[in-house]
């Protein structure tokens, strides 16, 4: 029977999770089965059984690990004391990086959160909420302080995600440009548009 | 039997339309079945097959609608012989005010359009493309004229629409601020990114 290879310093569930969030973005998370799932590692599903229970433990990984990075990453931003912009520019690039680089774990975590079972559900939202809250917070401190041109933070938030979340079609669409110059471009055009 | 009640200059077909936007947006497109519809319209399925033979049919004629509008207004924009960042705050504001206004029809020729048969498929996916190119050719303009900044016209074009199909989550967000608030601030965003 094949056994679940992986790399020094990855475990295994690691790879399955890894493989899932390949299979769960062609199929989506409500089409894919654990059958499938067995099939994509190259493994039988009894032997998938031994290191994860369910679909569900998959999503919550991947949903987690993507809010955990997001959050974490947002808090040393917060506690850098930078201006305003410079901070919002940390922001825009690492959200840029993180569709460009972890592009299946972002579809997953942005996409399919749906389908996670209570409490996580009710939790990753609440994240979501407050990530959101966050971002229009530092807005607001830096139009109060004359650091940014005044904009409803609500707007800005939503038009600097949503624009982010198109990188998508850039993904699906033979990526015409390179990255650095997605991102460069990206950056720039937001962050400029924040500018008084 | 239940008949299809339309008001003043509106066609039945163009009432079934209407309802079965309104259905293909709760359920999705794939999902929802002929039975479905004349369920949501109130009446028989045969008095339906009376005015419409397929769910394919009311695809394409959503998508088209929507293609139609978007198109015409760009030609009417081009023609207009005014500065680009007059040209696209028109566009932009275009944009926005369908994904308000006509929210279900936009969000269905933007999520749906797969499942179009050939050669509609086809068909719409060029005009989409020659839509984007056009979009990116103003831009180019502007920039070879010195009107706006240097920017990759592909991530400038990509940023804007994105941005704007993010009217999406507002919409399932319980509208916290107006639409007006909403696009005024969506427009000054995206025109000011342009500015030199």
């Amino acid at each position: 029977m094949a056994k679940i290879r992986s790399r020094k310093n990855t475990s295994k569930k690691e790879v399955i999770i890894e493989k899932a969030s390949k299979l769960f973005r062609e199929k989506g998370f409500g089409a894919a089965s654990m059958r499938d799932l067995a099939e994509h590692v190259g493994v039988e599903a009894a032997s998938l059984y031994n290191h994860i229970q369910s679909k569900s433990e998959i999503l919550q990984a991947i949903c987690f690990k993507i809010a955990n990075e997001f959050i974490a990453h947002l808090d040393a931003v917060e506690a850098s004391g930078q201006p305003t912009l410079k901070k919002m520019e940390k922001i825009i690039r690492f959200h840029i990086r993180m569709m460009i680089e972890q592009n299946e774990f972002v579809y997953i975590s942005d996409h399919e959160w749906r389908h996670l079972p209570e409490p996580y559900l009710s939790n990753f939202l609440n994240q979501r909420r407050n990530y959101r809250k966050s971002l229009g917070d530092i807005l607001e401190r830096g139009i109060a302080n004359g650091e940014i041109k005044v904009i409803d933070s609500y707007v800005a938030v939503l038009t600097i995600l949503s624009a982010i979340s198109g990188i998508e079609s850039w993904q699906r669409s033979r990526k015409q440009i390179s990255a650095d110059t997605l991102e460069a471009n990206m950056v720039r055009y937001l962050i400029d548009g924040l500018k008084k």
